[in-house]
C-alpha cells in the first residue's frame, strides 16, 4: 500500500522543486497535473513543444510549465523551466508517487525461513521468496512475484505482479520491474551431438544495476558461465529479449520488442527502436541510435544513427527505401535502354561500313 | 468449473441455431463437430472453401455445413448456410462452450475485504483481488490472476491463469484474456535530464471495452495521464505490444507480435498482420490492412491495403520485392550500359570530326 | 530443492564421461568448469574454436578440453574430444546439474483431490494443479505454476515459476519450460459475420514431446479442433509464438521472437533465426535454415538456407542487400543514361538526314 498522494501546494514550491522560476503569482494553489486541454483551474499543465504555443490561449490551467523563451506569451501564470518535460516529470512524481509505506509480509505470502527480509518491505499475497534470497529495505513485491533461491533484491525496488526473478539474480536499488517480466531464465544454449541437441547448463546469473526499469513480459537471460548485465539507468520496454552474457551500458534504452542476441556488448546512451535487433557476439559503441526494425549484424563504432537491415547510416537508408518503390520502373527502363543502345550500336556499325 | 457440455441434438436444431436450411433428413442426431477427414458418423463437419468440394465424397460425417450453392453435391445430409465458417463457429460453441457455473471464491484465493464481488463468479486458488477492485457477475478468474486496486472487471469475463490487471484498469463485459497477458503496465516514458533519464509516472489507465479478446503474454500499457483504449470487439493475438495512450477502433485485429507505439490512433475494422508495427503519434483510418512485418511510419487514410517498410500499397510492394533479387544483375547491366554509351559518344564525336 | 552438486573428480573420470582421451596426468583433480580467462587451478576449461589456440598459453586451468588435432599445443593437461563443445556441455552438467530430489507437495501449493501426482515430485508454494491433471514422477513445478484440468505432465520435467499449462495439454518426459511461458492458450480464430467477429472455440490441445525446451514468455497455442505439436527435441527460445495447429519436426530450433502462423508444418532439424517468421498453412521441408528476421511466405523444400522477406537463397539475399545502398545512385545513373541515349539517338538521326 502507498501513503496518500500529495494533495495541494503552491506554484512557488513547485518552481523550487524543479529549479525553475515563476512568472505571475507564486502563491496560487496547485492540486495536480493534467494535459493542456483537460487541465482544471487548480491544476498545472505543460507545453513540451514551443511550436504548440498557440494552444495555450484556451487553457484553463492554474499555471503552465514552459520554456523561459515563452515568458509573457499568455496571461496564465507560468513556471519557467529550461527542460519543461523534465519539470513535468518531477511535478507529476511529486503529486502522484507517494513514498512507499511498508506493510510487511502479508498473509498469503510464502517467505522461506532462510530468506533475509529488510525493514519496511511489502510482500503481498501469493509471493514466494525462496531460501537464501534477500529482499532489501523498502522494497515492494506485488502479488504472485517469485524470488528464486539466493537472489538478491536491493532496497526501494518495485516488482509488479507475476514477475519471476530466478535463483542467484542480483538487482540493485530502485529497480522497477513491470508485470510478467522474467529475470534469469536459462539462455538458449545447446551443443549439437550430430543428431540431437545437448543442453548446456546455464549456471551464470544476471546483474541488474541501480535505477534500471524492465518492461512487462521482457526476458533477461542469465549468463552461461558468467554474467548478463544491465548497467545503471538502463530502461527496457515491454516484450524485449536480452540473451545470455549480454552487457548493456549505462542509460541505454531498449524499446519494445527489441532482441539482443547472446554475448553482445552495447555501449552507454544508446537507443534501440521498437522491434530492432542486434546479432550475437558484437560490440556496439556509445551513443548509437538504431531506428525501429533496424538490424545490426556487424560491430559498430559509437556516435552514429543507423537504420535498416543490414543497418546503414540512417540518411542512406531513407534514400534507399525511397527508391524501393521505383525498382520495377527502373528495371523496365533499364531493359528499354539496353534495346536503344543495342540499336544505336547496330546503326553506327552500319554507318561505318 | 464449467457445466457439462451439450451432448446431442438434431440437425434441424442446429440449422435453426445458425439460420440455415437442411438438405436431407433433419431428424438425424448430431453429437459434436470434427474436421472432414476425422468426423465420425454422429458428428457434423464443414466445408469452408467450395474448391475443396471433391473432398466430401469420402467424408463419414452425419452431416456437412456447406454454402447453398453446393446443395446436392453429395448424398450426405447438408446444413446449407450462407457463411459456413460462421455456422461452424456457432455450432462448435453450442457443443463445446457450456455456460459458466460460478464456484464462488475458492480456497486459496485472496480477495480483499474492500473488493466488490458479483454473483456467480469463480475466483480460483492463488488469485489476488486488491482493495477497491470490482469483479462483475459471472466472471471467471483462473488460478493466480491478479486484479489491482480499484480495477473494474465487467460481467461474464474470462481471465486465464497468471494474467495481471493493474490498478484502475477497466474491463467491459465478456472480455477474454489469455494466460500471462498484462493490462495496465507503465508505459515507456522517461524525460532525459542531459545525463540520465527521469521516470515520468504513468498515472492514466486502460479501458478495454466489451467483447475484446487479448492473447497470451500481450501487453496493453496504461495511459501517461489519460487512457489507452481497446474499443468493442477488438481482438489481440499473443505477444502484442500496445503502448501508452494508444486508441484502437472497434473490431480491429492485431495479429501476433504486432507493436503499436505510443499515442497512435487506429480506426475500425483494421487488420495488422503478424510482426507488423505502427510508429507513435500517428492516425490510421478505418479498414486499413497492413501485411505481416509491414511498418507504418506516417499517418494513413482509411480503406487501403499496405505492406512493407516503409509501408506502401500492397501491390507496389509485391512488385518492388520481386525486383529485389534482380538488383545485383541490374547494377551490373547499368555499369555495362554506361560503358557502351560512353563508347558510342566517343565514336560519334570521332565521326563528326 | 536439488541435491548438492558434484564437487570433485579426476580428469580420467571426465574423459570417460565424454568418450575422450587424456593427454597428461589423468589423476589430477577437477572441481568445476570455467572460461579460459577465469579458470582456476582446479577447474577445467574448453577451447571450442581451434583458431583461438594462442589464448591457451596464459590459461591457469587444471586441464583444457580441446580437439585431438591440438594435442601437444600446451603444457597443460588436455582432455581430447572430437566435439569439445559437447564435452563441455556434458562436464558442466556433471558438476552443476545434480539430480532432482523430490520435496513432495509443499505447503501453499493447491493440488486438486482428483489430480494424479507421481512419486518424487516437487510442487512448490503457489502452484495450482487442477482436477484430472497428472504430474509424472520426478517432475519439479517451481512456485506459482498452473496446470489446467486434465493436462498431463510427463516424468522428470522442470517447469519454472509462473508457467501456465492450460487444460488437456500433454507434455512428454524431461520437458523444460522457462518462466512465464504459456502452453495451450486459445489460437487466434474468429469468423467474421459481416460486421463483428464471432469467436471460434479452440477445443483442440497441445502435445509437447520428450526433451523439448520452451523459453520464457513463449506461447504455444492449442489446436482449433486438432493438435499443435512440438516434436521430440525441439528447442524454443524466449518470446516465440507458435500458433494453432502448427507442427514442428524433431530437433528443430526456434530462436527468440520467432513467429509461426497457424497450421504450418515444419520439418526436422530446421533452424529459424531470431525474429524470423513463417506464414500460415505452409509446408517447410527438413534441414531448412532461415536467417534472423527472414520471412517465408510460400512452402519450401528441405535442405536450403534462406534469408530476407520474402525469403530467398541466403547468398542472393546477401548480394541484393549489398546493392541496396547503391539504389539512389543507380537511379541517378539511369536518368543520366537515358538523357545521353536520347541525345545520341537525336544526333544519329541528324547525321542520317
Amino acid at each position: 500500500m502507498h501513503a496518500e498522494r500529495r494533495e495541494r501546494t503552491s506554484l512557488a514550491v513547485l518552481a523550487d522543486l524543479v529549479g525553475g522560476c515563476v512568472s505571475g503569482d507564486p502563491s496560487i494553489a496547485i492540486t495536480g497535473v493534467a494535459p493542456l486541454n483537460l487541465a482544471g483551474q487548480d491544476q498545472i499543465s505543460f507545453l513540451a513543444n514551443p511550436k504548440m504555443a498557440r494552444n495555450l490561449a484556451d487553457c484553463q490551467a492554474a499555471a503552465i510549465i514552459v520554456h523561459p523563451s515563452l515568458k509573457g506569451c499568455v496571461q496564465t501564470p507560468l513556471l519557467l523551466a529550461e527542460n519543461p518535460y523534465l519539470a513535468f516529470a518531477k511535478i507529476l512524481t511529486f503529486f502522484e508517487v507517494p513514498p512507499h509505506v511498508g506493510q510487511g509480509v502479508m498473509a498469503g505470502a510464502h517467505v522461506h525461513a532462510d530468506a533475509i527480509i529488510g525493514a519496511d518491505v511489502t510482500i503481498e499475497p501469493g509471493c514466494v521468496v525462496c531460501a537464501g534470497a534477500t529482499v532489501g529495505k523498502g522494497t515492494h513485491l506485488h502479488p504472485n512475484v517469485v524470488i528464486g533461491a539466493d537472489a538478491i533484491i536491493g532496497h526501494d525496488c518495485l516488482l509488479h505482479a507475476n514477475v519471476t526473478v530466478r535463483e542467484k539474480s542480483v538487482l540493485g536499488n530502485r529497480v522497477i520491474v513491470q508485470p510478467g517480466a522474467v529475470i534469469g531464465a536459462d539462455g538458449f544454449g545447446f551443443a549439437p551431438d550430430g543428431e540431437h541437441y545437448c543442453k548446456i547448463p546455464q549456471v551464470g546469473h544476471v546483474v541488474i544495476e541501480d535505477d534500471v526499469e524492465i518492461g512487462a513480459c521482457s526476458c533477461i537471460d542469465r549468463g552461461t558461465l558468467g554474467v548478463t548485465r544491465l548497467s545503471r539507468g538502463v530502461k527496457v520496454d515491454n516484450l524485449v529479449q536480452v540473451a545470455h552474457n549480454v552487457q548493456v551500458g549505462e542509460d541505454t534504452l531498449l524499446v519494445s520488442q527489441v532482441g539482443i542476441a547472446g554475448s553482445t556488448v552495447i555501449g552507454k546512451h544508446c537507443i534501440f527502436g521498437g522491434q530492432s535487433a542486434v546479432a550475437g557476439h558484437l560490440k556496439i559503441g556509445d551513443n548509437v541510435t538504431l531506428a525501429g526494425r533496424g538490424g545490426i549484424s556487424h560491430s559498430v563504432d559509437g556516435n552514429q544513427s543507423l537504420a535498416g537491415l543490414p543497418a546503414m547510416p540512417h540518411r542512406e537508408w531513407l534514400k534507399a527505401t525511397m527508391t524501393m518503390t521505383h525498382l520495377p520502373e527502373m528495371r523496365r527502363e533499364l531493359k528499354q535502354l539496353k534495346k536503344q543502345v543495342d540499336e544505336l550500336q547496330r546503326k553506327l556499325a552500319e554507318d561505318e561500313n
